[in-house]
């Protein structure tokens, strides 16, 4: 009888490399195009998930209309390669890119919210792509660089799904990041995920402005009241353990899933309904953490 | 204006190489030990998903005690390197593997279930660790070959996350694989999903004994209906369009999120509960595709 059954041994847990990260920031990360097109932005705010499968997409677009709702200029860059939706959930998908000699027209989204996606550059099929790493990089370059985007007041950036060197090279690109939103859902292992992209800020000395928990609980027709149907309070503890700001808890609603799968805006056609409402919270908490230290 | 204002070009879809799986099937991917230890196994089935957080391991342990608790000898290998989660979801987490001269025994779960997991070999903290291919192959090859996993009905073999080279190198160490299940949620990317893993399957030549859709409605207590939160009817059409079994709909019950949280095997605690009712109806299927046929 042994406890240690098996040849081989299990793997050594592996430090971040430090040195491709400090190479890697080394860069001139942020080219003088990049910081003249940028520098009429005055928020901008990646959205992140540690994690696949928990509506990252849908936030950051819900979260666009909510701000743009309350009176902001808005813009929206989708970076999300493994699988680009924010067009769909903003009702644009099909639409495309146009250019003139000052540079990139965005698309124009609900709210009149400027809209650019990976998905508008991708063959209409669903056939999956493979995007090699300089050709993301030259895409990203190009959508924060070359798109007129004008005077914004946020610019929302659904980042590439996990914390990885993917997520970290279009952290770096973008100047002056004004802080993380992280997206998760109620279950054990949103807490792994989040203390990940806790250490990715970090990495780049970028503050997080909060989580906001998706599919929290799903209000019932019969008796309006809410089931925690995937555990309950696990957000808040998350939060309060991790020290970061809960922003809010976006409900379960069938109309979700329903305009997401149309392609139409939820926000918009539903701005009465309880996840709505929530999102124009959580929006008016972001303006108050932005515009309030006058940054 | 234009319509092509990118300087770069969209990526080309890259067809699957071909070459590669070639002659990774040319290998000889059987060894035997493995061939020895295997064919006392009646049965095996592999679960995949073709995305993640859709409750692939939920799903395996809990067919694994379906089957068990309808009077069949069950085996389950959890390979699932990215969040080896089927011990926690038997209740045997922290139980290690003991090996004596006639190879190693596999930890005892309920129903007397024999488990062995990529889990019982990682340190105990909730550190990521990093597998190299080539101790992912060799740990593989000591689950399927080196344990005493005796007379079994059948051996569930919860697999890597997606469709891709590491899934497959799994599968074709599996001799005669019986057939795949697929587990997916009610939403439109599971439909892609379900499409890559009938490729998957076409690849090595397996068939595929059906689709378990997982979160498929929520039955409230206040009115006892069930409300298809995520969309209803999808795994219906979907399967309908695939050409694939339903095995059937597993509901969501806050229960469940609970006893996985807990490390509780929910099967055994909840058996009368709706879910636990439907594993039944799905064991009992997988039990007449088997062995109807007299295979």
């Amino acid at each position: 009888m042994s406890n240690n059954p098996f040849r081989i041994q299990p793997p050594q847990r592996q430090p971040r490399d430090l040195r491709k990260t400090q190479q890697q920031q080394q860069l001139p990360a942020v080219d003088l195009k990049i910081q003249m097109r940028m520098k009429n932005v005055k928020y901008k705010i990646p959205v992140l998930s540690g994690k696949g499968g928990v509506g990252k997409s849908f936030v950051s677009s819900n979260l666009a209309m909510a701000l743009a709702s309350s009176g902001k200029t808005v813009g929206i860059i989708d970076v999300d390669f493994h699988g680009p939706s924010v067009p769909k959930m903003l009702g644009v998908r099909g639409q495309v890119l146009t250019a003139d000699d000052d540079g990139i027209n965005p698309v124009n989204g609900p709210f009149g919210i400027k809209v650019v996606s990976i998905d508008f550059l991708l063959p209409k099929d669903d056939t999956p792509v493979v995007w090699r790493g300089a050709i993301k990089h030259t895409a990203i370059k190009q959508f924060l660089g070359d798109v007129k985007w004008g005077n914004l007041d946020y610019l929302i950036i659904d980042m590439p799904p996990g914390t990885g060197d993917e997520a970290l090279s279009v952290a770096q690109l973008v100047p002056n990041i004004s802080g993380f939103v992280i997206v998760t859902i109620p279950s054990e292992v949103s807490t792994l995920a989040v203390k990940k992209s806790i250490n990715f800020a970090k990495t780049i000395n970028t503050k997080i402005l909060g989580v906001i928990e998706n599919m929290s609980y799903f209000v019932c027709p019969a008796d309006n009241k809410p089931y925690y149907i995937f555990g309950e309070g696990k957000g808040k503890k998350m939060a309060e353990e991790m020290g970061v700001d809960l922003l809010g808890q976006i409900p379960i609603e069938p109309k979700i899933a329903e305009s997401n799968d149309l392609g139409e805006p939820f926000f918009l056609k539903y701005v009465d309904s309880p996840a709505s409402k929530e999102f124009i919270n959580i929006a008016e908490k972001v303006m108050k953490l932005m515009e309030s230290n006058g940054k």
